[in-house]
């Protein structure tokens, strides 16, 4: 059943309209009888559809379930704005695995340094989805675009990974709780961005001895603490 | 410094020609007395240019070390041949962190049903690419593609991630020791073909609550395992 987030949950009747109506009608094209599930307040509500229309869709619920694949800690991912689709890649794959807020930023070697409202807008898109195909329970969040020094204002428990770390592994930096990654851009991180960030508090892990791409080191930073801790 | 794996490990003059020799002299532009690093028989060679032509470079060799960026066991990775570019960022990703051996495969859900000899040359130079970024020792293989019974035949150790599995999580299931992960195809696995696997003795397994794109489940994979087996 294809899955959709809302804002609000449904009372007993569902009304979808705007761009998720559009697209039950016209991509989808689902008709009166099918199911679908809408996610809200991390419970999921299977609705029967009754009418359909590219502008407003109506249905019935006839099951609410609470959804449990969120982690059971807040895991936040600062994300280089990296050139070409780089970005989208980490944040397609980062909602699948469970990152429940992005932090764009650029530092001193960042190639790119802006992120239009068209392209945030894009990647709120991608996590939507991305969250929707995982059937997960919340939708990630993605905040404005930060430079280095105040990005560390905005994270809490943040671990920067570093090829250059002599420091821990990040699954011995990262062992439990909330957790806010970062990972940097293209051309690598800085000694002194290295030192601020742990000036203010950050831990600096290693994800191991190969050189990693930038977009490569975000998901398997992303997949290496999850999967962990799932097994855990 | 740029690094280009060789097939013969360098004495004490260094030759390079074909792509490797054009792709030094037209698109890095390196000079005479600049330094590049040959990669053969996980040795590094450090050599110093001395000519420098699109057919032909010439160096010396001003140093040899180990390189000792590999994996202690054997991680091959089959991978579904996926629509538009999804399997080469597959190959990328994994190709960074330590793949040594790719299998292309088709199954029955697959989408994409064949692997040309042009887009199999493809593959192998991102592996060639993506291991020198990463400083890699081996350049990773690339083998025929073959279907899904075939495919039990040539791997050894095999452990099937499956998101319907309720079998153990995959750190679990590949504790130790040369591992083959299988990822299926964007429309997933068949019971019938999950029953063959297990017939041939893989291990079904899973990668946590969350479902993952094809792609993404692939690299999460790879990457959890190399980074649990990295912190040990």
């Amino acid at each position: 059943m294809h899955r959709f987030f809302v804002v609000t949950p449904p009372a007993e009747r569902a009304f979808l309209s705007g761009e998720q109506a559009r697209q039950i009608a016209t991509v989808l094209r689902l008709q009166p009888g099918e199911r679908i599930v809408l996610v809200a307040d991390r419970t999921e509500h299977e609705v029967e559809l009754q009418a359909v229309a590219p502008a407003q869709v109506t249905g019935r619920v006839v099951a609410r379930r609470p959804v449990a694949t969120e982690l059971d800690y807040r895991l936040t991912l600062a994300v280089p704005v990296l050139k070409g689709d780089r970005s989208e890649e980490v944040v397609e794959a980062a909602s699948q695995l469970g990152v429940s807020r992005f932090v764009p930023f650029v530092s001193s070697r960042s190639v790119v340094r802006e992120l239009s409202a068209a392209k945030r807008e894009r990647w709120a898109k991608i996590a939507r989805e991305a969250a929707e195909t995982a059937h997960r329970a919340v939708l990630p969040a993605i905040d404005e675009l930060v430079e280095w020094e105040p990005l560390f204002a905005l994270l809490e428990r943040a671990v920067v990974l570093w090829e250059e770390a002599a420091g821990p592994h990040l699954l011995d930096a990262a062992a439990a709780g909330d957790v806010a990654l970062v990972v940097g851009p293209e051309g690598g991180l800085t000694a002194d961005e290295i030192a601020f960030a742990r000036g203010r508090g950050a831990t600096i892990a290693s994800l191991g001895k190969r050189i990693l791409r930038a977009e490569t080191a975000a998901i398997a930073a992303v997949a290496m603490l999850t999967g962990a801790r799932d097994r855990a």
